[in-house]
């Protein structure tokens, strides 16, 4: 027997992660650029301060307050009628998700997406002993409806996991295609994971609209990219009451610290503020595709804050050339895709010089 | 199908968790009474304030300076030679124990405690499919070395899980206890929850001590109780580095927000003044434990922050008495048995009002 005792799944694995690298700009884990201002920051410390005074109390299980407040921010965010019941929260949506699969999924019980997809999905599947089993997108992203159902039919999962917009390839889905898996699984759940969902471009709607017509419809959000609050670890969820109530038997008693809900009532509480800085990163992704394109690469469509671009003979070449002129950008996605998250226009001049810089370096090797 | 489709084994589960009564006296969850003091309170919020200006990025995966400062504390609090990399966090010691679960239990093995034991241990078994067994301890609440051996025997565990001091009980473990679980099980893991481990009786070990002689054992503390951060979730453990290095397979990324370990940093600049508490509470718990035998109650021994008593006929009646009358106890542990936290003098006072007045209204309804 190998030590320690780990599952034998487990033994060898590497934990998850990109490296944190301590480097001039970086453009690899989708973080949001801007900081909180010093009014949020101050707003924080108060709240915090506030909780602390009762600290030696556990917190809130049912998290009330806060459940109201994300309820109320989604109404403004493509929701309509959300309540309180209808919100579950937790340690970022990565807890989220897991408490899904420990509810939902399991041993005997099938998880299903479509790749390429967020490279964590599997990895929760693993730690709730849910099979994994992942499609295929078509070429070009967009959601290959026939192929899901096939595979759905074979499978018949218990859980769908899709992102929109989809990570690392930036795609939305269509209603149409959410519509048409919550009809072919009306006794599964199918998990909208919308991390991104507030860089969508206009025009392009949430899967919150779809809430009232599925009950089996659950749509993810996090705190850590338009609120940009990645420090503070908060995802959450919206879905019918009772699957926020199936969640509370699986969800460590407490899970959610009295500081964590002070913090994130705070941000809420500063949200116009907060979200401002969406709408300049919607506006410089465009313009990185737009970049990116003129350049001759291929580049995704993206809804997301980071845009997936290639196709290279050598990505890894590519992204260590960038590493080297201090801009760490994210080698995922299928081969030849190189995954940049969008910063501020100084960051992103940053990285189109070093870009430029690497493959004209490149080519004069090749042509030496 | 019922809907939602909860996995068969949850399906009409309650979520765990005692009542949360707005009651006068809350002697129910073993909270340190003691709140932060305006000092420790105005460092957490210039910690969290610090952290909050780049509450926009991921925090350190892997908590480095908190690890260091946990470490220092254990080897000033039974510990020696404690060093980071022994060290590991998660957001109350019941994520801890999940993930030790998910690392070294799971589908296909086996868990086993000895009752009365933390009630939340069987949960944890469940939320990672661990097949769950649970043994007995002599009536008087020790240790039974021979029933543990034949029951280690049979079912041959991936984990064995102890609280020492034992919760509901009170009752610690003894060093030879603990070295012979260790040593009947070399390729298991063995953890001493020492959740209350600050509360021992002078002269009662922690099992810490026994770091350096098994590689198989875990010892897991919590900032909950003995430093009065219940709202702040923050459990943790020592155990050989090659332990806490498997635990980061199964850690969620992330899970430990830059605001959390900005607030158990500042809690363990404060340690020397958040520990005073424990001496006072300590002397509390030994005056509440004489005081109830001098009314004629059954005590357990105790080295926590609360204490089993009883033995009462119809212990509801004495628990529904003392919530009628402002105050709240936990109606758990064997039959006949009621568990009390230690409060403040006041708090104990009308426990012991409350208690005396129960009994004698009781009486007098018997008598009539």
């Amino acid at each position: 027997m190998t030590w320690p005792p780990l599952r034998t799944e487990l033994q060898g694995v590497e934990p998850y992660g990109a490296p944190q690298l301590d480097v001039p700009v970086c453009l690899n884990v989708n973080e949001n650029p801007y900081p909180p201002s010093a009014a949020v920051v101050a707003d924080i410390a108060t709240s915090v301060a506030q909780a602390a005074s009762t600290l030696n109390r556990y917190p809130d299980r049912e998290f009330t307050e806060l459940r109201s407040g994300l309820a109320a921010y989604l109404n403004t965010s493509g929701g309509t009628g959300i309540t309180a019941d209808q919100v579950w929260a937790a340690n970022g949506s990565n807890e989220v998700m897991l408490q899904l699969l420990q509810a939902f999924g399991g041993p005997g019980r099938t998880a299903v997406s479509f790749a390429p997809t967020y490279s964590m999905y599997p990895e929760y599947a693993r730690d709730t002993n849910t099979t994994w089993v992942a499609g295929r997108r078509h070429d070009d992203f967009s959601f290959d409806l026939d192929h899901a159902a096939l595979l759905i039919a074979e499978h018949a999962p218990a859980l769908v996991l899709l992102p929109s917009p989809n990570n690392p390839t930036g795609t939305a889905l269509e209603h149409d295609v959410i519509g048409k898996l919550c009809e072919l699984l009306p006794e599964s759940i199918v998990v909208i994971d919308e991390a991104y969902g507030e860089f969508r471009r206009d025009g392009v709607p949430s899967a919150l609209e779809l809430l009232p017509t599925y009950r089996n419809l659950v749509v993810t959000r996090t705190m850590s990219k338009a609120f940009a609050l990645a420090g503070a670890r908060l995802g959450y969820l919206a879905a019918a009451p009772e699957i926020c109530d199936a969640l509370r038997v699986v969800r460590l008693p407490y899970h959610l610290s009295a500081v964590t809900q002070a913090t994130a009532g705070a941000a809420l509480r500063h949200a116009d503020e907060l979200l401002a800085s969406v709408t300049e990163l919607r506006a410089e992704r465009d313009r990185t595709v737009s970049w990116l394109r003129e350049q001759g690469h291929t580049v995704a469509d993206s809804d997301a804050n980071f845009c997936l671009f290639g196709l290279f003979a050598d990505r890894h070449a590519v992204w260590q050339g960038l590493l080297d002129r201090g801009v760490l950008i994210r080698e995922t996605g299928p081969a030849g895709w190189l995954r940049v998250s969008i910063g501020t226009p100084d960051e992103m001049g940053a990285f189109k010089d070093a870009l430029t810089e690497t493959l004209t370096a490149m080519l004069t090797e090749e042509s030496l």
